[in-house]
């Protein structure tokens, strides 16, 4: 199975993701991960490494590509989002996955909700991807307003009690950029948060540790069963 | 694979599922289905031989065991909610269903929306089922009220290209009853619409025919991938 | 009574309000279709002789006046939302509209979503437009993602059975295009699945063939009642 | 044109659809009231009265008939919601209603709640209904929860400055019952708040005064459009 | 400040409210807490000695007041709401509070469902109750489906840093029940669980550890400000 | 307490929160206004003497600093998102503000919706603010589509019986302006609108008047209570 993760920043993959990347990785499935931005001139000027950090945390998670699109970080609704879907529906023809990860539409975060639309295009039906699932992106998902009903509401949840002490590691892999994109807790960028988020999502599920996805579409077809996890 | 549908009434299983049925079927998968209400004294007395259409039907689409509660129908918001979860809670331990599909929350039909309600508690995690989806009943789920986003709006398509004639043979069986539950088109239970209705599912989602539905949980554990197929 | 059309693109018109623009036309009502786009560097290029097309298909339902605003196509997020309202409400202020069709807020298609905003606040109260309702656009619409409640849940059904043929005749204009709108079967642009959609919203309102909108504003004055149809 | 107004509780017929009821009549059209309670053994035990109240009222906003169903106030969740859906079927059947207003789906009033869910079974397509809207009930629907995107929004205004009048002075014929249903300002079912709630209607629509409503469903078919006014 | 806290069941006032009622009585709050069922012939049968785990539940929380109505546990829907509501409406004018918890509108739970739908009547505008806010009651809320955007989405976040040991001891009041409430992990209702609900809650909200609940209304008036903590 | 109102226009904070911003100022409180837009080469070009309108307007109501922050009018979705919300964090890391008042997210208005945006990433926890709210914006936030419920729904009433007399007052700065902003009734922008709008939440919430706001978020910590009046 071909599994591709859209990420706004490098580090969303692995904080809304990680998990199951390396879940996918340990059940022999190829796994992408395409980050938009890399950061030239950017809000925090902390992304200068964070490409290097972003293949170093893929090698611990098991990804087998990372592919950088080098739109600018915190900037990405300044292209028309037709520049934002064409390369992405270029790597969806050239790799052909059966399940996307990408970002949740009402995130706080305007890259992401920009990445989110981006993917909707590129994964269309038609373009043969079977399952397309939005994540939870810490610091951004969980701090969208609660408005009109359209907060964040997950409806599949993947075991990572395997593969949490890896989405760890790869975090780790973050606190050496030129400003650590690792917090202190409370924050949602911490070890304890993310060890907390996964119990969580854990205890809603019946699981000890999981990773929680709001399923846009599945396509259940003769050519076989799309499988999210 | 163990498949169970709750249908508030018979017919209500062909209707939603019965493409999905014979597919699971045809794949090996072991499918019962429980019929909530039989009616004694039904809003249109048409129930008496409908039993036994639901037996044939069952034939038709591969199901292994037709489980009937006894409900009254149209009536099945007048008992509490346990006694309709109960029964239901003891059919899920003893069958142990992977999947379970079931009535839609805010279907226009009082008894699809008490089946909705007994099925999210007998299906909670915990219980051991690692999918629920709710299917789209004819002639009450699409009549539902578009007030405040609570339609029907499916995440989950499934190609019934290969069963669509099963289904169509199966609501065959549901001329028979006393009134036939089969009506002239446009009615949403006549044999063209049913036929519009998988067609325009399939063009939904890049098939020739499908059948629609709205997850409501899928757990992915390491025991095995719950399938929505 | 006087209707207007906000198209994104040239064919949007006819997938939308093709059989309601050929009844209004039947019942005497002046019809004039704005479409924003018409493509110049356009994704894929098939706009060239498309502003031809619209015109033939708006002769072969009854259209009055297409006005081309020539955005470009695919790229209607990129000016400020006021350049899109500005020759819109030239438009309603010189026409006067007793009733506007236009897009839907959540299509999957960023240049729906901005002729939505557009059409929003060109036609609010003290425009003097009676009625504004969304339709739905074949390949865009259906494809939004299901989340949070913003599907599109129609409220309003419109009779075409005995305009259906027109809408397929229209779109038959579309095919001379330097490459065809209209797509083989399943694709939503094809003509089987012109019909499709027609007959699943007639089965949801017992009508033999319906078009679906989602009324926006409705005002029913002394001058005379906004009329939907 | 023949309309039907379905209320829990009289009175809910002229703080609701007040202003509308006497503009159907204006216009030559026959208007019904279907009143589900009168009351024994009510709440506040004011209901003794009301049936006189009510068809005093209906006599100002030149309603041709009110019908009693005669349910208990504030236990219309006691019956199967069948045994309220049948009566309602009987009145649609006989009175063949072009438009029906219910209450809204997520009054804080159960006996509306019960009162919407009934017609939207006694209404659904094949009914033969044009036209199904939700009014506003002053002091319930206003004070329903705001969670989750459910609250009343309205899609429909109908122009009442020339029947405000009407509306206020059928009101005055429900402060003779036992216990006076007019309360002060600043209670909703005051004078002064019946006429802020017309104004600022007005004012959202663009009118002197206004109701609002929230559209269910409108079919325009051959055999005449469907006004909801 | 007056507080009340309302609780289908014995042990829901700890699992949602604990801390915040903790917090309460520490700033000299007076808090009370209406146990709507207390359980003969219940599902569990484990309610027998519940009462009295919930009155030392109370002591270690520091509520001064726990009121039993004794409605059926579980059976919470067979009464009219009518008869629910008018023993908490009593307690309302009686006690006077100028904050009421209760349960979430779409909670798995159907006693859950309708504790919040009579808290709403009883708490109305007119009642003098400052603040109503809906709290998230661990194996109900998290387990409600996801469905159309009526997910609990918290906007308030109480601080609870120094009063979740208090939250954890009084659980442990409930694991002397005939059967256990208190689970071992991953379910929701165990002390790990608990934890890590109060640090997820805290982590979004930039907190250690925190409550959640959802505003229903807050009136801020001449009075006093109605204070949500 | 300190309180900061994001305004996408001058005169937005006196129709959204003027009764309340006088609320503030007569409990002490030290309100900053921060305007986003003052408008050269806006869409009406009344804008110029605008600035010198809302700092007249300010005085009336007690606002202790007016902030322009100098974007163009009607043109706010053309810089990217970042270039907005960076100078309003400094805002925000200056005045340090308690409480946050902005606009509505699904407002007609393209600039309040922007405004909205920007407000909630500069505001996210971390930022040191206890509540957020959004206010109701006269002739967009009421002119907003009702679809799939996203509709305005408030949840925070505040008095401003006492206060409405000054926010009619300071509306009245307003009408010196180039063209001025104060409409004939029944625009929303009247003074009598301004009224309505006020009895209207009044009624809503058991007051003489009101304005009303939707809660985004409140943090009540131990350093004090957040206080939404």
């Amino acid at each position: 199975m071909r599994v591709l993760v859209v990420a706004a920043h490098p580090d969303d993959e692995t904080l809304g993701v990680g998990g199951t990347i390396a879940r996918h990785a340990q059940h022999g499935d190829e796994v992408w991960v395409c980050i938009l931005t890399d950061g030239v001139g950017a809000r925090h000027e902390q992304y200068a490494r964070q490409s290097e950090c972003a293949l170093r945390a893929g090698d611990v998670l098991g990804v087998k590509n990372v592919v950088f699109l080098g739109f600018r970080d915190q900037r990405l609704d300044e292209p028309a989002l037709l520049d934002v879907v064409q390369p992405l529906e270029r790597i969806v023809a050239d790799f052909k996955p059966d399940i996307v990860y990408t970002h949740f539409r009402d995130d706080v975060n305007q890259d992401h909700r920009v990445a989110f639309g981006a993917t909707m295009i590129a994964t269309r039906p038609g373009a043969g991807v079977k399952s397309v699932l939005c994540y939870e992106a810490a610091s951004s998902t969980e701090w969208a307003p609660p408005l009109g009903g359209t907060s964040f509401a997950p409806s599949v949840y993947v075991d990572i009690t395997d593969t949490l002490a890896a989405k760890l590691e790869a975090m780790r892999c973050y606190s050496d950029a030129h400003e650590s994109e690792v917090r202190p807790y409370p924050h949602p960028r911490s070890y304890e948060a993310i060890d907390v988020y996964a119990r969580r999502h854990g205890v809603e599920s019946g699981l000890h540790a999981a990773e929680a996805f709001m399923l846009v579409r599945q396509i259940v077809s003769d050519e076989g069963v799309a499988d999210a996890g």
